[in-house]
Formats: C-alpha cells, structure tokens, sequence
C-alpha cells in the first residue's frame, strides 16, 4: 500500500488543527490596547501548541519519508495519532481562557502524552512493517528523545496536580525546546544510506 | 481522467469534516473538573463519529487505490457521499448536546445509513466503470459488510425510535467495530495480483 | 509553471468552502423534531450551494485537465475564483437564516453571479495561453452554458428584485440543473485526442 | 529531503487561513440592505487580507518551485512564516469591526510586517541552503520589493500611531499593489535556465 495519500490526510488534518486553534484568540470588543491585553494566556497557550503541532508535523514528515509503505495497523495507528492531535485545540483553549488554572493544566498535559503515547504506537508499527535492520529502524535508533518525553509530561501533569501549575508548564516548554532543538539522526541516517548506495 | 484530484478533494474535504466535530466540544467556562463533566456526551459522539469518518476515508483509499480511473458519474457519486459525510458534525453536535435523546439519535442513524447508501452507490459506479473482472470487483467480492451495515442502521434507528437511543446506539457502535475488525479482502486481492504479475 | 499546485491549492479553499457552509446549520437547542424543523431553509440553502461548488470543483478539475501549464495572469484568475466562492458560505447563510427574502436572495444570485464571471475570466486567461487551437480551446468549444449562465443569473437577480425571490430561486436552482447535466465536452475532445495520438 | 510534503502542507495551512477569514464576515440579522452595509469595514480588511495571503501563496510558489530540496532549518523557517499569517484571520477581525481604530490598525500593520520578517528568513534560508550561484539566489536577485515591504510597513504603523489609521491603510494597500504587479523577475530567471539548459 502506498504512503501518500496517508501523508495527504495527515497533512489536511495538521495544518487544519494549527489553524484552528487560532479560532480561540476571539476577537476582542474594545479598540484600545488595553482590550487586547487579557488574551494573552490565549496567545501564549496558542504560540505553544503551534509549536507542538509542527514539531509533529516535521516527526511526521521525517519518519514517513524514511518509510516505504502502509498496512491497515499503520494507517488505524496514524489516525489515533490525530485523534490526540484533534483535541489540542479544545485542552488549549481551556488551559488558555483559564490562566494556567490546576485541571486544565493537568487536562492539557496529559492530551500531550497521550499525543506522544500515540506517535510511539505509529513509531512501533511502522518499524515492526518495516523489520529491525530497515533504514527507518536505524534511523530512529534508540529514541532516548521518544523516551524522555513521556516522563516529563508525567512529571509536569503530577506538578500541576500539586497546584503548581507554572512548574508544569516549563516541563510542557521544557519538552518543546528539546524536539525543536534539530534532531539530525534521520536526514544523517539517510545522507549515510544514500552514500553508501551510489 | 485521473484518480488523483478526486483522492486529493475527498482527503481534504474529509480532513476538514474529522477536525471541524471537535468545534463542538465547545470551551467550558469554569476551570474545575467539574465543568468538563457535562461534556461526556459530546465527547463520546465525538469519538464514534471520528472512528466512522477514519472508516470512510480508510475505505475510500482502499477503493481508490483499487481503481484505475474515474468518469462523470464517478466523480458525483463521490460529492454525493462527501454531502452526506459532511453533515455528520451536525448530527453528532445535536445527538451529544441532548444526552442521546430519541429524535437526535434517530438523525444520527439516519446520517449513517445516507453516508453508507451513498458509499455503495459510489462503489457500484467505480465497479461499473472497472467492469466485473476488473481487480476493484474481485477485491470487493460478496460485500457482507457493505450489505448488512445499512440493516444494521435501520435496526439502530427503530430502536431508537422506540425511545430505547442507547438500544440503537449499540447498533451505531456494534458497525464501527465490525468495520474496524481489519478487512484484508483488498490488500489479499491485490497481493494475489501483484503475485500474479511479477 | 507548473499546474499542479494550483490544484492542490484550489482544491484545499474548495474542500474548505464547501465544508465550512455546514456550520451555518446550527445545532438546535431543543431535542424536538420541532426544534430541527426551522432550519430548513438554511438546509436548502446549503443543498444547493454545496452543489454549486461541487460544479465548480469539477469543471475546474476537467479545465485544468486539460491545460498544460500556468502563468501569473492564471494565477490571480484563479485566486479571483476562490474569492468569489468563498462568500458564498455568507451569502447561502443570509439567505438561508432569513427564508429567502429579497435582498438576501439577489445578493445570493450577484454572488453566483460573480463566480460565473470569475471562471470565465480564468478560462479565457487559459486559452489565451495555451493558443486557440490547443485541445483546451477546442473542447470548451463555443461554450453556451457558460455563456448562457450569466445571463440567467441576472435574470434571477431582477426576478428577486421585483419581490418574488422564489422566481428568483427557479432559476439558480435551474442553472446548477443544467451544469448537472454530464457536460461530456471536454471529456470526448480529451478522448478524441488521445486516439489521434497514439 | 524533499520539497512537495512541505508545499502540499503550506497549501493547506494557507487555504485554510484564506478561508477562515471569511468567518469574521458574520451573517447579519435582518434581511434588509441596511442589515449588511455596516459589515463593510469587515469586508474590506477581509479583500485586503485575502490579496496578501494571495499574495503570499503566489510568492511562496514561486519561491519553492525554483528549490530544490529543503532541510530541517527551512521547515522551520516555513512554519515560522505560516505562524504568523495564521494571525492574519484574528488581526483582520480585530480592526475590521473596528472600523479601522488606531490600535487595531497598527496591529494589522504589525501583523504584515512580521509575515515580512518571516517571509525573509525563509527565503535567506533557501539561499543558504541552495547557494549563492543557484538559480533560487539568480531568481531572487537584489530583491528591492522584499526590502522595501518591511520599511513601507514601518511607515504605515507610525502612520497609524500618530491617529491618522487611514493614512497607514494607504502604506499597507500600497505595499499589496506593489506586490501585485506581476514579479516576472522568477519565471524569467527560469525561462532563461531552461533555455540555456538545452
């Protein structure tokens, strides 16, 4: 089965979830700057899911371009990716009209891990499609990143359960800043693969 | 004519239909988790019909990618079932908003039905197309399921119509599932071709 | 320049367009029959104009089947389509909320209208640079739909605009009935193409 | 790595943004003509934006077609640029129902000037990646309309800052015009390439 049109739907899906959540910065009624300035959990809260989304869009790109085809576990595994995905406009704009508020601190991190318990489930069928010694499973290699992240969405979701929600919030940063730190080990993977295949 | 375009139009008319359900998971006001509580219903329409669209396009790329070319009649069969597709953010918004009422979910089912009536119109003008010993025909073979689901909605909707909704929402759920069990007809059939023709 | 990502642009406004014009259908507070019941102007409203793109959509798709390839001027042709279209989820919803009142009703039809006048802006843009005897040129042929609909829908606007919008609406309804009509034009000049060329 | 993923996502993202807008556009109450006429300070920020995301997409096509691959600093760089169009929706709204206020407008142009910045960056990072002999950087040249957007902008904040709102509109309708004169600096560039590339 071919890749691409799972690529086009997720593509569709994406770039519809970021642009979505730009819904919830709502127009505000006044025109002085002052009416401006409450929206700003909003925008904060808005800026950070962007950024998660193209994280997961860039994840996305670099692990489909390394693979070769779909089956119907990788496709079932790529929509329960979404799903997660589809929800962060709504935890988003809980978190953000709320401040930063305990429950929807909590809410939102937890709709992060399970985003990245789902793009680790893709992750795992794809390899398991794909067998133990394909350029995709050597690309991804041992994933601490993959790894790490859950944990520290655990920990961020259990400080914000303790009423800290701005010490959950730097591990949700804390997370981001670590995949948008540039992750070379799929294009040197390929560089290498396509060197060493002239 | 070619396929593609009409694969990219439904993908993203189907990427757009799948995020736009999750606007009506509409911000709550309060910040406790007691105001996320009134959303279950919402929610839980949210899920089946977000599994029900992931069914059609997993189907449609299946069928598709079964097919060779398109005509006139194909390209409306397919805009007819992307009408009905698209009213299911409607009819899932009404059903969750009143708790599974009667009526809300008799709509529900009927959407349902529409949608699968729709698909096999479309299925039987691509196989018209293709002709009967074309790969897509052998592929889709006795249809069960194509052939029971509408029965099934029908089933749903007297139920619910006999004021037992939840009677008829096992119905709506009991589909999902039977299509969600993997339906490996079409890759065996084209494996068989691809084997067949090396 | 290539033709392809104006397709896949077009397609991406088009598929939104016509997904969008459903959130005009809001979901109805009461769980009644009677509380769906009033929206069935709008429901109308948004039959007819999701047929109106589905057109649009798949003239556009036969058109720029057969074309070549694209410059600037085709560009902005087409960008000044989509613009036109993309008012119309305002125009169907005005006209649909207020059970197709006067204005309400010619503001819909000058929207058509300008969509008619748009496409033909592109399609004349397109002859002009792929020549008069390129298969483009000839299988829009001499084109009396397209020429016939404008007038038709200024028939329609005077009709609404002497108070009887629903003598306005026969003849919107009328023309999207002769679009519907499988318009085999491009399709056999394409066909006949490709058998003088084998 | 390839470049289509990146284009078919950005065509989403920016039919999205391009259709989103028309949102703000709200389907007024009453049926009369005078119902409508206080949407046009909406309508017209509405044309405006739809001519600089039109823009953009054109420029952005161009840009892309003349690249040949991309790396992990260009998909930044291109969600970079996506993110702060996708503000467009929400600064247009906010200034369009308020019939062009000094603070609203200033945003707007502070909204335009940073799509500048981000549409620099992106291209810098093209031409780094691409080479300062590559056709891209010949295409690009010295590039006089991207230098003098942003300073054009400037004008037109400071404009609408000293309360004269009008007189910024004038700098950001200016600077679209500029842009909408067709740049034949890319299809020249690559005309020649081709014809010197037998």
């Amino acid at each position: 089965m071919e890749k691409n049109r799972l690529e086009a739907f997720s593509d569709g899906v994406l770039a519809i979830i970021i642009t979505i959540m730009v819904l919830e910065l709502k127009v505000p009624h006044g025109e002085s700057l002052s009416a401006l300035l409450p929206l700003w959990p909003v925008a904060i809260s808005y800026v950070l899911s962007f950024i998660y989304v193209g994280i997961y869009w860039n994840n996305h790109h670099h692990m489909m371009h390394a693979s070769k085809s779909v089956n119907g576990a990788i496709l079932w595994s790529n929509l329960h990716l979404l799903f997660w995905l589809s929800l962060l406009p709504f935890t988003t704009g809980w978190m953000g009209e709320n401040h930063f508020g305990r429950w929807p601190t909590m809410l939102y991190g937890l709709n992060l891990l399970l985003c990245a318990v789902a793009y680790n489930l893709l992750q795992t069928s794809l390899i398991r499609h794909h067998g133990p010694d394909s350029l995709l499973a050597r690309a991804i290699g041992r994933d601490l990143k993959g790894k790490a992240s859950p944990v520290l969405y655990l920990l961020g979701i259990v400080t914000a359960g303790l009423d800290y929600p701005c010490g959950g919030m730097i591990f949700f940063v804390g997370v981001a800043l670590l995949w948008l730190v540039p992750d070379r080990r799929m294009e040197r993977a390929m560089a290498g693969h396509q060197r060493s295949t002239p």
